[in-house]
């Protein structure tokens, strides 16, 4: 009979009280499973909200450091979050004597993943994180271990929720950004101050664990290129539907001729394809491996039940013993990557410049647009005083008139000189709306 | 220095030349992942049909059960294929003296893949089969570890892609099943003999694996209830597309109150779902978790590359010492899954009858439908001598007219009973058609 697997659980928030419910409710499967049985007796926690939860027979200690050594727990399991302590103080206490981790904290990882892989692998211990990106997805596991054997040129995906689900309900019905915002807060997909999801922050730090995951490099949130989604427009959506396309905000790791490129940005995606399909909160990551066609895996990127299932998972492999390094090499062998100047980035764009009213106005532009070598696979503009998304504000013969471009492939560079000449030649009434197109 | 992981393989077809190459090409990257060294030291094969593979430091060994007992060799990597022998004796050769095992064989697997995981059990040794499902789509390790802590109410999918790519083709170009089947013969998307493929066998076969993991039962194929594809209509999928939905062939595995329902049969999806925009060779699985929103994972079922990947995924598991039994679960702990009656099976149905002309008629279908309790969503009719599904013989106005009726959820049994009694009565001119619905 081996003994059981000793857990401590630092935080029981939404997901700590999720974990803990899920282990006590299958607690003969799991046994069953892992051979052995799996028990919480002990944790650290602010305050429990959730009045139900048994924590009749667990030890409660007051500090999570405290708990992180605490010489009866096996594996410390860090369900706080924050970039900084006590999660970092507490995970590596854990690590440095010997107790594995299994931790759900995206911005610890992204910042400090590097040292504490290391730590981990010199104390011969595990580092599990499958619940830090996407949530129930099992990418991270896909990434370490399944293609183990495979190279992959791109990794990408929605990793955020919160921005999912306003640019889903603003295309579907017709809202405006701040509408949507407001309307996600209400509803609790969105927090009072909803900047680092909507700006890109979060899904930089899960983008930075996957690129690191599947290149092979260190873990570098500070290489993302990041823009987030607060400048989309209705009519950008709208365009977008026309020309067959949908917005998403993606990350998005590839390996170019420069080196592995990561970034974050509102892109366009062809509605057929399988990231396009992705509604809602839900999140998505693709995988682009050499040699064989793409895989997807859609799911559930947040909630409670759906994270504590990827934390126990994580749980129940270090209870059978499996341990890999947590990047998936050992952390010596990852290599250096640097930010991927953006300015080289290639690919589509869609651009939107609303044209004065003037003889020339389109010469102009596309001269300019010519002069980079830029090449246009369409355009579209609406006869003045047309409505030509839907909008509200009937437009006077005079009034400056919506151009939707779509480029071929060319470079970050050229679209920015293009449009700063444009600009600068007086025949754009407003700063021009640039999104990037990502094919499949 | 741990010493090199040595591998034997067992039949060098597409997907065993693939295994050589990639283990050959990612030699580096797999050491540096694994901590060790993956050596593939010896082969069976009845011909090597690709030239150029380098086979020149490899020993070569007739009989493939030598192989698997082969003095030399950790792991024997089977890819002969076929139920019985000699995989079957290789295996369990290999088995039987302590070497782990990496397979792709998914008929030896539903058939004898309870004996082989005791055996493996026994000797402590890995039997791994990422490959024998879906192919690259990593859904044997997500239901054997990622998920290790939570329960499923079903999983299902497109485990067949010959059947999606005719039944892609049939929906796209509204083309006839006999006309799509010879294309994919051509090629060479279909077997010549495609009746395992087309029958259902091929994924039931696959189902029964799946549902072995995710509902910890013993693995059965002869308790998954079986229909092809080849009765589906042009007519049949322009109807679906009118009210809709699409038609996939589905493996399902799902927990009723009665036991562990697994069937494999053309089954209406809703448009939106996930399942449904999986188009052409590519598969899908999709989880029911309890708790949170279901998992969908979509990639490459098949082709060497893709399969390849799995194996050498199994193989790095084995050189970095993880080890989990087969099925999830200790084989002795797995429950006895009988056969759950197919007539009682509930859901929704879509049915085409050919109704004659006269008067009555439709109130004889309704009266019996109502005798069973069935009630209807929906109820299509074209008018007599219109074409309804662009079909190509003109009908004259008293020819039978087709009528198609959509159920609320009901049972096989009230569906089968109504519809005797419809024949009976004289009121239709051909066989129905049955397929059955799926939601989301």
């Amino acid at each position: 009979m081996v003994s059981p697997l000793k857990v401590g659980i630092a935080g029981l928030g939404t997901v700590g009280a999720s974990v803990l419910r899920l282990i006590q409710q299958e607690r003969a499967a799991l046994e069953t499973r892992c051979g052995r049985r799996i028990d919480v007796v002990a944790f650290s926690a602010k305050e429990i909200r959730d009045a139900r939860l048994d924590v009749s027979k667990l030890r409660r200690v007051a500090d999570p450091v405290a708990l992180a050594g605490d010489a009866e727990i096996e594996v410390f399991v860090e369900l706080m979050g924050g970039a900084g302590d006590p999660a970092k103080a507490a995970v590596t206490a854990a690590l440095a004597v010997g107790k594995s981790v299994v931790t759900a904290n995206k911005a610890l990882l992204a910042g400090d993943g590097l040292a504490l892989a290391a730590l981990a692998e010199k104390n011969s211990v595990a580092l599990n994180f499958e619940a830090a990106v996407a949530g129930a997805i099992p990418i991270v596991r896909t990434l370490r271990e399944g293609l183990a054997g495979s190279s992959f040129s791109r990794v990408y995906g929605i990793l955020n929720g919160t921005c999912n689900y306003i640019l889903t309900r603003m295309e579907q019905e017709k809202l405006s950004f701040a509408d949507c915002l407001k309307d996600a807060q209400r509803l609790g997909y969105a927090e009072a101050d909803p900047s680092f999801d909507i700006d890109g922050h979060d899904t930089a730090q899960k983008l930075s664990i996957l690129a690191s995951l599947a290149f092979g490099t260190k873990v570098n949130q500070d290489a993302v290129y990041v823009e987030g989604i607060s400048s989309i427009a209705r009519e950008d959506l709208e365009a977008a539907d026309e020309l067959g396309y949908r917005v998403k905000l993606l990350g998005v790791a590839v390996r170019t001729d420069t080196g592995i490129e990561q970034r974050v940005h509102p892109t366009m995606v062809p509605k057929e394809s399988s990231i396009a399909q992705v509604m809602g909160v839900t999140n998505a990551v693709a995988l682009d491996t050499v040699g064989f066609p793409p895989l997807t895996l859609v799911g559930p990127g947040a909630g409670g039940a759906a994270t504590a299932s990827a934390v126990v998972g994580d749980i129940a492999d270090i209870a059978r013993g499996l341990r890999t390094p947590p990047f998936g090499r050992p952390s010596a062998k990852l290599a250096t990557s640097g930010r991927a100047p953006m300015q080289r980035h290639e690919g589509g764009y869609y651009i939107r410049l609303l044209a004065v009213d003037q003889p020339g106005t389109f010469a102009t532009i596309a001269g300019s647009l010519a002069k980079e070598k830029i090449s246009l696979e369409s355009i579209v503009q609406k006869h003045r005083g047309a409505r030509p998304h839907g909008g509200d504000d009937p437009k006077s013969p005079d009034a400056p008139a919506p151009v939707i471009l779509i480029t071929y492939a060319t470079t970050e560079d050229a679209v920015r000189r293009a449009l700063k000449s444009i600009e600068k030649q007086g025949v754009i009434a407003a700063r021009p709306q640039v999104i990037r197109i990502e094919k499949n």
